[in-house]
């Protein structure tokens, strides 16, 4: 079915293998090859998710978002801990919306999640967003079912920002869970409208010392932004506070998650369908782009027309259209 | 040159003719014919961009970002009153990472920059960011030019946001200017070196009252990220302090973009020409998306497929090689 030759096909066998024994160390192969831009290891890791998607499928996949600074790597932390405690292997992939050149947090990612990174029961793996502009983690959904396919039974997406992320993320997980500061107004008025209605559950942290009373009247604004936001809908997001610091909250959050589950287990394949679609969008439009690139006619026509726009005598729309129709009638 | 009918002409020649006597309602319609997706308005829109292209180019771009809560609406509405008292005319683009259902923050957009928003000398208009995963405000740089061809002085191309939207900001602007809270060490570690690398202009604003001092400290902290980032390059990105409460150091931002735009006015065009050529991949990008959703082979073939991908009888990435083969192989 897919055009891999016989070594690629016996090492592809290998690493699904691997993956299937729980292999950290194949899976950490196997994401590594879904992210690959090379066509050879294209056609390999869609081989690959072709073999493994029979065990794919099983895990509590969780989307976790919320602004710098609101301790969302903590808040994995603490959450990751109790999780391992319960007897579950858990998995974190992070969508990092870095550098499209040099990539990665200014402070480096090795020092987050420092607990958790270096349990044998955990897997914590950043996410590249793909790059350039408007780039999501076109990937992260191809990571997340190897991680169900390796055995865990947690799936942690997490992302950073506000705005596109969160919709990303929502698109390959099961229960999206925003992580909010206490304080209130300005919080509340940055977030989206598009982002909160989103969200099955809002986590108000760093619920704990001095904050604890402006936590409460923050869930209580949350509750009030959900409730307006939600009305008529079956599941009313539940607003918990909690505190990595202080240890309080973090079974609340779970018995919300697990609650979520319980009430959307009747529409879960729907929602999963949907997400399934929605990619295929994503990749049809990453798929246009790379056979636009290779085509030899668009190769040829490209380079004088970046001349042009660079120099301004053609619009970039102008000569998109004009670029395109050379593709498309050869 | 462009397949417009003659009444199509005459309306988009009118249309300039406002624009160039900057009448606001001829500029706002000119956005809106820029941002629509029909195909005739689409082929006017280039048309339009050609009359108005002469009248470009001439405009203080300025990008702002920041993340929620730091006040960048009462910044611009504070920055962009002293620039009016100057004399200039002002334009103010915002990128909104709305929901693609329904748009819009949640306290509503209509209470933000009230001043600037009803001064006949300014001009507010948000700018949706494209809607769907991913999305950009791929018209963005088309209404930027508009408000140029309108005689705008100052245009200042807001965003919200961690991620993407700044690169989007950064590919129209000849200043990026980011606006962080008092605070330190959390937003630092929040901010990404990817945005850091794109910054121009370093704003610690709501430094008033009780934040003086942590904002002093936050600058600080801001100048040696800045300048281990920024080592060896020509420009050092400033950080100043700001309270647009206090109408405090607002002269010294708008003094810091002038030297930015003093220090690189011998680079400025071939800053203009990768953004260009940066845009030309974007507008491919979207023109190949919209000749798929348009192509008969595609939509005849594309039910029967999305009944596959939604089933999981098929995976994404695998349904998007073969309806893209039925493209491209007519």
């Amino acid at each position: 079915m897919v055009d891999v030759d016989a070594a690629a096909r016996a090492r592809v066998a290998r690493l699904a293998d691997g993956i299937a024994r729980g292999e950290r160390r194949a899976l950490a192969q196997g994401i590594t090859l879904v992210e690959s831009h090379r066509a050879d290891d294209q056609a390999a890791a869609a081989r690959l998710l072709e073999l493994v998607a029979p065990r794919t499928g099983r895990a509590i996949r969780v989307g976790l978002s919320g602004t710098p600074g609101v301790g969302k790597s903590t808040f994995i932390e603490a959450l990751g801990q109790r999780l391992l405690a319960d007897g579950n292997k858990v998995a974190v992939l992070a969508i990092d919306p870095s550098s499209p050149t040099t990539g990665g947090s200014i402070l480096g990612d090795k020092t987050r999640m420092e607990r958790l990174a270096t349990d044998p029961r955990a897997f914590v793996r950043p996410s590249p967003s793909g790059g350039a502009l408007g780039g999501v983690a076109s990937k992260t959904r191809e990571a997340l079912l190897l991680c169900e396919a390796a055995g865990y039974d947690v799936v942690l997406v997490e992302t950073v920002g506000v705005g596109q992320n969160e919709h990303a993320v929502s698109a390959v997980t099961d229960t999206f869970v925003l992580l909010v500061a206490p304080g209130g107004g300005d919080d509340l008025q940055g977030q989206k409208r598009g982002v909160l209605e989103l969200v099955d559950l809002i986590v108000v942290h760093k619920a704990d010392g001095p904050r604890k009373d402006e936590a409460k009247s923050t869930a209580q604004h949350y509750r009030v932004a959900g409730h307006l936001l939600h009305h008529g809908r079956a599941w009313q997001p539940p607003v918990v506070c909690a505190s990595s610091l202080d240890d309080i909250g973090l079974d609340d959050v779970w018995a919300a998650v697990l609650a979520h589950r319980a009430a959307t287990a009747d529409t879960r394949d729907a929602r999963r369908a949907a997400q399934a679609e929605r990619w295929l969008w994503l990749c049809i439009e990453s798929e246009l782009v790379q056979r636009f690139q290779k085509s030899p006619s668009a190769q040829q026509a490209l380079p004088a027309v970046v001349d042009d726009v660079r120099a301004g005598r053609v619009s970039p729309g102008r000569a998109a259209q004009a670029l395109v129709d050379v593709l498309l009638r050869p």
